[in-house]
């Protein structure tokens, strides 16, 4: 079943001010959610309110959050994000990069005492206006193992980059560093379906091809997958993720950070305050004229897009290609939600008042 | 057979100097090869030596170079390295990098005009002793296809990020953008081996098991080996890369890059100046105390580190661990070379009149 966009911000947005956030930071919060929908990234979009929402319920979201800059140098911040939703420190350490990079050339911010920022792309794109190349990664909640780990240590950590052009469309990479998604398992599983190998492993750290080895104490694998195919570089990228977004912003590391899900128990001990994420801003004119990048990078991108397809494919697709065909579909069609999503969101609508 | 650390030294910096490189700049390129078979990356170490001397025999090295910023900011540069040996804009480009880092806060250096720069990770550890987290990349000649591409349009380009600790050692991540290196390809074809599958595909776009398949038009694989895996992230990492190496320097980027060998010829066409790296510097303390990072890098380590390991494994490993390992070894057993790379250095021996 299909929704209009206008249909699913206004209710997002009331949702969000039925519990307590302001206007301002409803509607942020709504086009970061939304932004996930219409760029086919579902697995971050409206799946994910019910588990906000459960967690304001479990009294873990701070809706009236001081998110404040608590360190500061002319090209570096330190975010304290108050322990809120993760799009608000977001947006604000995204902003604080943009704003430091005007001034000194580069901007670079870590964020802690935060939570689930939805796509990490967003934040990115937000310097593709100011003629900026982005960055954005977080950590989140441990589910990968590294190389030889029989547990979980890292979360799924997403890494993303955003370069503006000129008559092309940006280019914009946004992945997690495992090699598919959590989503992959619950669809598998519901559907009886193994995964293949490559994607897990047990809670001894065997390989499985069992979807539903996750709920029994096995690990998603880093990006490569096993060692003969490069799943410590997985684990580098991760670990890279966890450094910047945690260590160095005084957040919760590795297996220390907070469960997203309420009915999980908070942990006993912790290395930091909530969730980390690391934003970067870099004036493309800091290194050569903006014109003369965004040339450049239109023939990267038409360069890229000529090359040869592989036997049974029809091209070659760059970076942000296939979220934007999705904006396109979505513009057209509608947003399409599950039926699961529809059920939570009218269980939401009834406990707030809020019509869907 | 295997020899000392000061005996390869010593014949690496006089063969440079026979070259016509200066002293001092023959001693860096050196420190460079010799760190590679220290850390047991001996794909990039003195096996490449006779790469750039058949590349100087075919005057494509320029001995003389004028190595200079041709423009900058408070904390970024662009640093032409006038078609030099890659090591020597590379020291020039991290140096700048940590320079401006250290009155800026952090430092970013394009490098253009340059060529191969041996590993990556030697350049991000030079941020350590600052006290700062360093950054290091660059892009290579074509031999890996993007997703869905027949054709290679990018290079192995590597990335490497340092990070200091305090007890502990340090965090150094140093790897290829594809699940395996070139050098897998050579042994396995040498042995008359396959290889497996998720690391190549032929001239077509057909996965292959054919470690010859690279030489007769097939490419290798991104990280993550086929789409079901994630290869379109190695893809887009291999393309974060080449935009911020080369396309942001002025460099050759994508397929333009020119070859490391000299009995390839060069190509007609060119988005650039020879290839391109990307640096960056950035000071603990302009986020948090150093020592208070310091103390978080540790217990990062220390958790990681006592991981339950998976079966048949003996421990779960920190990045820079095996390098480490590598260099106790050889500083204890020696270097050992191969003995293809023995005769190839006796031969330069002959030519040069340095005796080895």
């Amino acid at each position: 079943m299909s929704f209009s966009y206008q249909h699913l911000f206004a209710f997002t947005t009331e949702v969000l001010r039925k519990m307590g956030f302001c206007g301002e930071d409803s509607a942020e919060c709504a086009r970061v959610f939304l932004a996930a929908e219409t760029r086919g990234i579902s697995t971050h979009g409206l799946i994910r309110l019910s588990d906000y929402f459960k967690l304001w319920e479990a009294g873990r979201i701070n809706v009236k959050p001081d998110i404040r800059i608590v360190h500061e140098s002319p090209c570096t911040a330190v975010i304290d994000g108050d322990g809120t939703i993760g799009m608000l420190p977001a947006v604000r350490g995204m902003q604080t990069a943009i704003n430091k990079a005007q001034t000194a050339g580069t901007g670079w911010v870590a964020v802690r005492n935060s939570s689930n920022f939805g796509i990490a792309g967003y934040y990115a794109m937000m310097a593709l206006e100011h003629d900026m190349i982005g960055f954005s990664c977080t950590n989140a909640s441990p589910l990968v193992a590294p190389t030889f780990s029989a547990v979980p240590m890292l979360g799924t950590n997403p890494i993303a980059m955003a370069a503006p052009a000129g008559k092309q469309p940006p280019f914009v990479a946004d992945f997690a560093t495992t090699p598919v998604t959590r989503g992959k398992f619950t669809v598998a599983s519901k559907k009886g379906e193994k995964i293949g190998f490559g994607y897990a492993q047990d809670a001894a750290g065997n390989p499985s091809d069992d979807p539903a080895v996750i709920e029994r104490g096995g690990s998603m694998l880093p990006l490569g997958g096993d060692r003969a195919h490069g799943s410590h570089k997985g684990y580098c990228l991760g670990a890279m993720v966890d450094i910047l977004a945690a260590v160095l912003s005084g957040a919760n590391f590795g297996p220390f950070v907070p469960p997203m899900m309420s009915y999980l128990p908070l942990l006993d001990r912790k290395s930091g305050e909530g969730w980390g994420h690391f934003f970067g801003a870099v004036r493309v004119d800091a290194f050569m004229p903006a014109e003369e990048f965004k040339a450049r990078m239109d023939r990267w991108i038409e360069v890229m897009r000529k090359a040869k397809p592989a036997a049974g494919q029809s091209c070659v697709r760059i970076p942000g290609d296939p979220e934007r065909e999705n904006e396109k579909r979505t513009a057209k069609e509608g947003i399409t939600l599950l039926p699961q999503v529809i059920a939570d969101l009218q269980s939401i609508a009834e406990k707030t008042g809020v019509p869907f």
